[in-house]
């Protein structure tokens, strides 16, 4: 049995464990620009998916850095988000330094975002290990968490290794990144082979059966210098740029030049810009090793997911997960009902997915819920801006 | 083609055809006492449905006065109601004095509420008919239905006779209580054989085929003289109390020898206390005129009904009636959406029934809808008082 964080966490500092030995040279970089568009109404251009309470009282990003403080003082951490939410995460994470997070100034995705922070970290530690982790998931076993990264910042601190924290795969998710691990590296870590992005349906049923694939979870360990060499080997154009914001920091000229050059990066994932050109080499050559990373983890994609992931948690009685002053239920299963300032009666309904918020009213089905991205882009489209 | 009423009814007041001959002795008595619990979260104690604008612009009981307004002027009106509705039933009915909304001390069905009306007008206007009409109904053909009343009238007030007006069965409705016809009286009129209340399904359906039942629709006329010699001869208890409640009308008295007499009587329907016993006499001698009135009418006993009662009326994209502050639907087919202070999502859902309140959240469906009374005797039963 996995050990499960209890339902409803303290909003009190947690207690960090001071015997653990922190990693000297660890630096974990928090990537929280994302919009999480799947959990309108409730996430917002303004407060993001990782800004949500959707698990427990603590919202999923400050659950991101308080399972990474036993490995690093609040120093060592960095935020990289939007102008959107930048305000609302320094309040969430009151002891980290407002200088600490940083938003971009358009969204590039993930390569220069890392990419930024590798080049800030080699000015100012050049034996720093870099962990980049999104700031969203959600983590069963924080112990075992810990004690995987520390195994990976290892590997990534020997050489020019990249680690990347793979997932077994439980169903054919259509919806990952896939791993292809070749040769054993160490235990637990294999050399990876290839990159695979959001396989079909039939690759990744293939995938499973296989047993040598893993999902990519997002969470990639290096050192900067590894990752500013890649960077300038592969996105040479946006490593000039990286590192000409990088010589700003700290100067009254920051600000400006990160506005006026950090656009000029390519709009491109880590994915996409270094791990798979770089696997292409040939697994021996390229040093990305996957770690396999059994803690439990689950991205959380939809209401759905979370509806399945609070329920594997705790029983509900006939499956219906509401928050609400009170709730009656009569010939109702199965039903994920967010309405927490008002009493929830519900009748004769089974699998749907209802989520009121102050402005709008969200009405689906479990089966369906994957769909909730599209209402965002219709309300873009449609300039209602203050519904988005 | 039946008149249907616009949509949005103006709110300014209803012009009223002044050519139109009221009838000098008809007085209207409509009973609004009820709760009309199938309508939570609208519905409440201190709002119940018939003071609720659930088909148009005007309220139900704005309505039902309005349509009886060209057969009598507005001082000939009375409304029976609780002191919890008496206020806001006086705030909708400008055009009525607060005297001539009276409000039970305690709830006693339709005998006792009729009954005190007829003892009343019996002191005031020996002559008076009276019309006893539900405040909570729908009327598609107004003229028809006050052509069809005009002759009620004239049956009523020539001897002793009681006319009910009935609905010919579009379908096997079980919740509705039967009228069955005998002999022919007079165009469109039947001597009343027998009524029968809320049938099974398998009468229901022999009703619809044998062709001479009707639906009660609730509305009765009668001279005051008529049906006070009915309550002395049926219900000689509560009329003792009545006629002592109404000789006290006018005196400073009179509100609290209404408070203090009026919990004597039985808690009964005309139906029950009058009809059905006075049925048992036969159809000669019972006296019981059923006129058929094909005015387009409808009780509106559930969300569903609502549904139904607006699709007729006018269609909306793929059946889904949505009231919100703008509307995206994927998938989405036959849903009755009532949220007007938000933007509605509906993605996959059908036949829903979801009410949004500023204190409660209904989600049903058309089907189960019926049971939100259910909901009701629950919030009772808690004693959660604000809810009801």
């Amino acid at each position: 049995m996995r050990r499960i964080p209890s339902e409803k966490p303290s909003s009190r500092p947690e207690k960090i464990d001071t015997r653990v030995t922190t990693n000297p040279n660890f630096y974990p970089i928090i990537l929280a620009g994302g919009r999480g568009t799947r959990f309108w109404p409730l996430s917002r251009k303004r407060r993001a998916k990782q800004l949500l309470p959707l698990d427990g009282k603590r919202t999923m990003i400050q659950q991101t850095v308080s399972r990474l403080l036993p490995l690093a003082v609040p120093k060592r951490f960095w935020v990289i988000t939007n102008e959107y939410l930048q305000r609302e995460i320094a309040r969430q994470l009151p002891r980290l330094a407002k200088a600490q997070i940083l938003a971009e100034p358009v969204g590039r995705n993930t390569a220069p975002a890392i990419g930024l922070a590798a080049f800030l970290l080699l000015r100012k530690e050049p034996g720093a290990v870099i962990g980049m982790f999104p700031s969203d998931h959600v983590i069963a076993d924080e112990d075992r968490f810990r004690q995987i990264l520390r195994e990976g910042v290892q590997i990534a601190a020997a050489g020019e290794n990249i680690v990347v924290l793979g997932i077994r795969p439980t169903r054919p998710e259509t919806g990952y990144g896939y791993i292809e691990a070749g040769s054993s590296f160490e235990d637990r870590a294999f050399r990876v082979r290839r990159f695979t992005e959001k396989p079909d349906a039939e690759r990744a049923a293939g995938f499973l059966v296989a047993g040598n694939y893993f999902w990519n979870s997002g969470i990639f360990l290096w050192s900067a210098r590894t990752l500013t060499n890649a960077l300038r080997e592969h996105l040479p154009k946006a490593a000039q740029v990286l590192e000409q914001i990088a010589a700003a920091f700290g100067t009254r000229q920051f600000a400006s030049t990160f506005r006026k050059f950090y656009p000029k990066c390519e709009n491109i994932s880590v994915d996409y810009a270094i791990l798979e050109p770089r696997s292409a080499k040939g697994e021996r050559d390229s040093n990305i090793i996957c770690l396999s990373a059994d803690f439990g983890w689950n991205d959380l994609g939809s209401w759905t997911a979370l509806h399945e992931h609070r329920m594997a948690k705790q029983q509900f009685p006939d499956g219906n997960l509401i928050s609400g002053q009170g709730a009656f239920t009569l010939n109702a299963e199965r039903n994920y009902i967010h309405a927490p300032q008002k009493f929830v009666a519900a009748v004769g309904v089974k699998n749907l997915v209802v989520v009121d918020s102050p402005d709008a009213l969200l009405i689906t089905t479990l089966e369906q819920a994957q769909d909730v991205g599209k209402i965002v882009k219709y309300l873009d489209k449609k300039k209602m801006s203050k519904l988005v």
